[in-house]
């Protein structure tokens, strides 16, 4: 590394990397006063060099050909491109030349992590990625410490602020899903193709990353039960909120007796959960640890600047520790991920149909003969005659849902329910 | 330090104490995973060594006698025997004799913590206190972090336990102060001598050692603004409620532009902020940074297992760090502490008497003529003609408060009210 100054390349100048550059510029006293050494960004490779950015950026840095990034002898590259073609070949290119690697970029490391974590231990350099997983919270760092002497038995929380805001709005305006959507478009909170947020896809891989972490273990991505908020709709909302419940989008890692579970779905919390607290686009991580209990953390989850923070303490982080391997996961052959929550669980059953067959004494007379057990039940008509009803079940199976599909005309969702730590 | 293990001696056996075994027990195997090294209590400081206790240790590392601690050659010392007399020199005269020092004790850091850190730099001694604050939530070591790249501009929270189970359980249950705190000696929740949380000396401790660390001064604790809790009634909760507030024992640092001003006092939080969320023994900090924005970290404040957990996390990682020198507080010449808020504040002003030329027309044309705006008002008779009322204002000062008093007959308390982020 050159004396007094550190030379950083970026890969990627979107929202995060303007948020990096203007992080550094404007905390540039306080980091060198800290490090000893000046940040200075070298190198950004960028899809097209003469876009207009909101933040000014000296026109010779820019680059759109990878190979001037390379040849830039940069000691420490920030990666917030994302995705990973060609993430993947960059990055693995940069640390076979001996670059310290700080990225935000969780599908890369879902998909591609042990392989990149190998490699770095290889060539002795940081790979640091606190800003992948729920933005400007260090939860990343604040697990490993944990690890030290807690054994953890769950993480669970909300780690997509696009579909907590999408969520909140729906609930607290009483929005479709699509009316919704528009607007967080519009407010820059969700991108114009939404998928990777409300398919669940982002949330997945911030799960894994975090799970990994906590078992130790390269887990298989395939495995994760990944359920969207696309087909969520205000009826479902309501009924919820009738019964005392939120729908959240909830990601959970958890040991099981058959395993390693991990699964993001929209999930019924009751009102009084912590994180059902959460609103708006903010993301939270609750941890429970043997000797500590339960932690939750709040803060932004995304954003320019939060996002930012992450990634240039990490950069400071990597300056003033010396190189220690970073632990490899161990190969997970055979899958230790559990198969569906039994039918026994309690779990929010959602009802919707118009046949005149499907009165509610019917439904309930049918499902109590088949074992389900009821706690509570909320029925609603509206003006067409369409029935719409929310039923706090244990016992209910798959069975039963084509059954009151098949033969009541009824169409079923069945969520399932969060059990607050107190209760 | 002997090869494969280390040596630790104990300032204290109490349920701290107790739970620093347990957990040292518990978590061994892990702990020499990753340490190389195994744990070994070789003395334990007790003030009665034939006493019963909850955990078994065995009497030949039982003594009373301190210089038999300072005699075991112990690599590392954990103090939780509390206090500041004799433990400053007993703490002393281990790191003088090159002993690494782990302490849970708020009090001893907030008097005497700068002599502690200078004394320990000059041995080369880790003196590590995470412990101290916020019981397992890790937050001196989150705030290192984020200090590394954000400008911190406040730091507030609940960080008493005792007093917001009091808090909790007055508000539920409609219950005299008294009452609840009998409940809460009986649960072993508060000390039999219940002051040092009750008036707020031990959140003042925990406030004033996140401010050192904050703005690196060393500030004078005798200007930090501390009103307990003892003196809340059940008529100031319910009026509270009625306007819409929770009241907590909330302690705060911020930077105002006459100083850094510190203070631990019962607040007015509107029902939706954060930390009005907080209940029973629960601890929360909110940080907020330039970069990173508002962050909460929610956690068991106090007990026996979270404190431990926090103690024996400092004992791993000095374990696994090379020392580095403790940041020295400049000394803080001037008072940089502003002095009381000023009146234009809002505040939430209760009253209550039963003079009978106290009548709320009466009261509110007093105020309005004084020039102080009155935004929300709650007016309450009993059936002996006492009238309790709760106002947000601002406007209202002392003199104000002086004459409501002597014209009117009433007493009066007025609390400042921590708005939301959000509004």
């Amino acid at each position: 590394m050159s004396v007094g100054v550190v030379r950083v390349g970026l890969l990627g100048l979107g929202t995060v990397g303007g948020g990096v550059i203007k992080t550094i510029r404007s905390q540039q006293e306080k980091l060198s006063l800290r490090l000893g050494k000046r940040i200075e960004i070298v190198k950004a490779l960028v899809r097209d060099s003469e876009k207009e950015r909101a933040v000014h950026v000296e026109p010779s840095i820019l680059t759109t050909n990878f190979e001037d990034v390379l040849k830039s002898d940069v000691d420490i590259v920030v990666e917030v491109m994302g995705g990973v073609d060609p993430t993947y070949d960059y990055v693995r290119a940069l640390i076979e030349k001996g670059c310290h690697v700080v990225t935000a970029n969780k599908e890369l490391l879902a998909k591609r992590g042990t392989e990149l974590v190998e490699l770095a231990n290889q060539h002795q350099v940081h790979l640091a990625y606190e800003a992948s997983v729920a933005g400007g919270i260090p939860i990343l760092s604040v697990l490993r410490q944990f690890l030290r002497t807690n054994d953890i038995s769950g993480v669970r929380g909300i780690l997509n602020g696009t579909t907590n805001f999408i969520l909140t709005k729906m609930e607290a305006e009483q929005l479709s899903y699509q009316e919704v959507l528009k607007q967080a478009q519009e407010l820059g909170y969700a991108e114009a193709d939404p998928r990777s947020d409300v398919e669940g896809f982002d949330a997945m891989y911030k799960l894994y990353i975090l799970a990994q972490l906590v078992y130790g273990e390269s887990l298989p991505l395939a495995d994760v039960v990944r359920k969207g908020i696309s087909d969520l709709s205000a009826g479902h909302i309501r009924i919820a909120s009738e019964l005392g419940y939120r729908i959240k989008l909830i990601a959970q890692a958890y040991q099981t007796d058959e395993g390693i579970r991990l699964s993001v779905q929209p999930t019924m919390l009751p009102l009084g959960h912590p994180l059902a607290q959460i609103q708006d686009a903010f993301n939270a991580v609750q941890l429970s640890g043997n000797i500590v209990g339960d932690l939750l953390f709040t803060g932004r989850g995304a954003g320019e600047l939060p996002t930012a923070s992450a990634v240039v303490e990490d950069l400071a982080y990597l300056l003033t520790q010396p190189f220690t391997p970073h632990p490899v996961w161990r190969e997970n052959t055979a899958s230790h991920l559990a198969a569906q929550p039994e039918a026994s669980q309690r779990s929010l059953c959602y009802l919707e149909g118009s046949c005149p067959s499907a009165t509610p004494d019917r439904v309930l007379h049918f499902l109590r003969a088949a074992g389900v057990s009821i706690s509570k039940l909320k029925v609603q008509f509206d003006l067409g005659g369409v029935l719409r009803a929310g039923l706090i079940t244990s016992g209910l199976n798959e069975e039963h849902e084509a059954l009151l599909t098949s033969d009541f005309g009824l169409s079923v969702r069945r969520f399932p329910i969060l059990e607050s730590a107190e209760s």
